[in-house]
């Protein structure tokens, strides 16, 4: 008998289940619930305006898509809840809500419900960049030997910063809060009855780790004395390491999925993370990006080396016994539909409209004629600031080398040409570092789409690149982590790279560098990575000191 | 009873006359001819193909101005030919011809007919850069005095390098030239029967000067043995200064434009240098900015004194007795409308129909909104390399700061403020040689059309910025300058300045400089001032690297 895994993939907008057959990984059924209340970030549902950079959830959405993807995939593909052996949960990270020790969350009860910091923080709610801020001052003036492991910066998106927004700005409600937890770690509490938190989240996005736990008290009190104890307080509950189970469902999830009591539930994982597994990666050396409006890049090592301008370096933060290290670009599809959105001509629309083709695919047909270096072009890939390794929100982006002649098709290849050397500078930096990267695998929507953009990255990083062979990449890992919280005496596997070898999927598609492109792309990296450190690493702060002089302008402080 | 005098501008395109009353400069009639022939650069009339970078022009074209546009005038205002005192011409420069000594075009005859260097040079004609080069480093080399005149290199667009390419590729042809010759000067030669040079074209194309002359034998011996009697053999004619009278029409030119014999004829003049006395400009410190697609600066000192990075300094070279020098930016409206042509977006194209406004209109209602320093973006206006103060058209265009959240309207304000930097950058440079600046006047299209384009430039500069009078400042300087050919006791002027304070006009409104953005404006020029020499003297040659890579790759030259 045929045996199953569900992976259940919590995006910004929606969640997805995919039912996966565990011997062959096929998917045989998938099923998406859009939330309600998608993300608030002008009022809450009872009109509640909202400050500028907040981005909230409901985690009332997120019931709603266990309850109705999970039925929907084992009735569209014929399977009984009797041969699903496990589900594995992957989810936006850092979101994360306050709860009561029972679990509820704040905003469900009634004196809470107007009060925005009982949400759910979504990932991108940027308002707590000066708790930020002041956090990476005091730990680089203190030393704080974890830091290192962040690339120097704590992001304003990770989790103490957007406690410390709820301490200062509603500080009752902070006191009332039993726990603070990631929505990941909290729907997989939902499910078991047990509250454990993921390894994965605790280690990228609240500085613990294995080895040393949360940082020293300390350090809590010397940033703010009320979050001395903030630990034991607020981050009650076992650090689990991906690839465990962290519980079974419960009679009452049950009841809500259609699932049966017992089936096993792995513990939480991240969305980008948990695509490694999916396309059969189970070791060091390989580079996995998940690109889409962004990208992450994912990579394991067999030891923790440190490295400047990552994101994070987790030991089991991405797979059991390895360090994973996480980096990312902050823009990448995003610039191409910058360009789409704000400035694609007017002949260009209509030539595409005429001929059935989305604007992408008749600016990829065109930009695909152009030779590497023939538009002239280069720019720096900071449209949204720079992620790794700079990990500068305040740098901007750079066109150079316009002439009358350029043209949108032009600007639409030397964009994705500068994401592709922002990947190229990522792959340097983890090499300086001692960090082997040795092969290269894109998954996420652009491989799927983009032929081109995979040929140019190809090309520019002088590697072959492999293609997740899944369109629902986080969804498939998700359930391999649920197959392998089954066990193999539960009808799953014995470990997450045994599910991974079995059910994880690459295309036959292989993109191979052409020579003689590389041989021009080393040309150009060499003139972006010169422009890279000129205008990112102090030369010249030009682009810090715009972006000031504009809020000052907004802010109505003219400088005489 | 009132007296006229006609000016006749030549274009790029088309030929206009003016007749302007003497006594107040009213302008009472103009009439456009538009060359039969244009610009020719894909063919010759018989078809025979042109090679890249050639562009020429029909001397017969420039009959047909003469013949069609003064009579048009004289019978629009209803003046006849008898009260016309006088005539100006104007030209592009460097326009060139070869012809035979009395007077005739060698594409006139039939044996040139199909060869292409019997016809006009226009000065856009580019296929002589490697002329221009060699001729450079030879001055360098050899210390030629000349050279810092004009900024310390020898434009392509000049007389030598066209007339060396000759020599190069049609020996025979150029042999039988019996002189060479601006189109301008060759007009008046055609009008008055006599073959003089004018101290404009001669000074700022040719490189001669009043105490000097040409360069010496021994420099030309030294760029090709052939050329070392260049200007006895070819250049033959006296050199008069502007303002001057040239001579006088003649029977056959006569009935050619309905002139009356006799009719005063002045000294031929260029397109941007005419305009100065149109805006009642007669000494030093005032510069005139004539600015369309691309900009000219105009400025008159008492001495001579090297500024580097200029087109040129000559003697009687705008006006008698000053020092007149030449600055220019290659492209200034060429930006504006390259966003346009290329980046419109449809929804902006789309409002812009719906309400009659022209896009031109539509961005500048959009970017008017726009505070100083708002939009965070700042750009280097190279789109068409620079000619002052780096005199380099291999540098190319920069946008920086942009975002996610940029629009065109952004990219359009800060493309004309990149315009207005480069402005500055002329004005200081002169002011750091020591050539006051303290008066700025604007003519040309830009002027007419874009008041926030002038309240930026008084902004950035700031400094007051004054209007030229007339929409056609060429022609009606060409006017100011034949009724100062025909001298007091012809019914005209004593000399150009009397005549222009007569016949000169500025309009009323003055666009004074806002103090709070001229303070925004002075920190966004210190960030234009560094990348402007990092990007333009050394700092980074990539833009240099770029443009030569892209022409390898074009070539078929891949670097491996």
């Amino acid at each position: 008998m045929a045996q199953y895994a569900i992976g259940v993939d919590f995006g910004t907008l929606s969640g997805r289940a995919v039912l996966v057959e565990t011997a062959t990984g096929e998917e045989l059924a998938s099923a998406v619930y859009d939330y309600p209340h998608g993300v608030m970030d002008q009022c809450l549902p009872d009109g509640t305006a909202l400050p500028p950079e907040w981005a909230l959830q409901h985690p009332s959405d997120y019931f709603g898509v266990l309850s109705e993807t999970i039925p929907a995939v084992l009735e569209k593909a014929g399977v009984s809840a009797g041969e699903v052996v496990g589900v594995g949960i992957d989810f936006t990270a850092c979101t994360v809500l306050p709860v009561k020790s029972d679990g509820t969350p704040l905003c469900f009860l009634p004196q809470y419900q107007h009060n925005p910091h009982a949400y759910v923080k979504l990932w991108k709610h940027h308002a707590a960049q000066d708790k930020a801020d002041r956090l990476n001052a005091a730990a680089a003036e203190r030393g704080e030997k974890w830091l290192a492991r962040y690339g120097g910066k704590v992001s304003s998106e990770w989790l103490f910063p957007k406690l410390w927004q709820i301490l200062n700005e509603a500080p009752a409600l902070y006191a009332d809060m039993d726990y603070f937890i990631e929505a990941a770690d909290w729907v997989v509490w939902q499910l078991t009855g047990t509250l454990t938190r993921s390894s994965c989240t605790a280690g990228y996005k609240a500085l613990w780790s294995k080895q040393d736990g949360y940082p020293d008290s300390s350090f809590f009190k010397a940033l703010d004395p009320r979050l001395e104890r903030v630990v034991e307080e607020k981050l009650f509950g076992p650090v689990l390491p991906l690839g465990a189970k962290a519980g079974e469902i419960t009679a009452l999830s049950a009841s809500l999925t259609g699932l049966l009591p017992g089936t096993a539930v792995a513990v939480a994982n991240v969305d980008a993370h948990v695509c490694v597994p999916a396309v059969k990666i189970s070791g060091p050396g390989k580079m996995l990006a998940i690109m889409g409006t962004s990208t992450c890049h994912m990579l394991l090592s067999e030891k923790e080396t440190p490295v400047p301008g990552i994101c994070g370096a987790v030991l089991d933060g991405i797979l059991p016994n390895f360090c994973g290290y996480e980096a990312g670009q902050s823009c990448v599809g995003d610039h191409f539909a910058w360009l789409i959105d704000r400035l694609l001509p007017a002949d260009y629309r209509a030539e595409a409209e005429r001929r059935g083709l989305n604007p992408h695919q008749l600016l990829r047909e065109k930009a695909e004629r152009l030779a590497p270096g023939e538009s002239g072009l280069l720019a720096l890939d900071w449209w949204n600031g720079n992620r790794s390794v700079l990990a500068d929100v305040s740098l901007s982006g750079l066109l150079l080398g316009v002439t009358l002649a350029t043209k949108a098709e032009e600007i639409y290849r030397a964009l994705i040409e500068a994401t592709a050397y922002g990947t190229r500078k990522i792959i340097e930096n983890f090499r300086q570092s001692g960090v082997a990267v040795e092969e290269f695998y894109a998954a996420g929507g652009i491989p799927q789409k983009d032929p081109m953009a995979m040929q140019i990255y190809a090309d520019v990083i002088n590697m072959p690149v492999r293609i997740a062979g899944s369109a629902q990449g986080p969804a498939l890992g998700a359930a391999i982590f649920g197959a392998a919280a089954a066990g193999r005496e539960g009808g799953g596997y014995g470990s997450v790279s045994e599910a991974a070898a079995a059910m994880g999927k690459l295309k036959d598609t292989v993109y191979l560098p052409d020579k003689d492109h590389a041989a021009v792309y080393d040309i150009l990296y060499t003139e972006y990575d010169r422009l890279h450190d000129y205008f990112g690493r102090g030369g010249n702060d030009v682009m810090k000191r715009l972006k000031a002089l504009r809020r000052d302008v907004k802010g109505g402080n003219l400088p005489c």
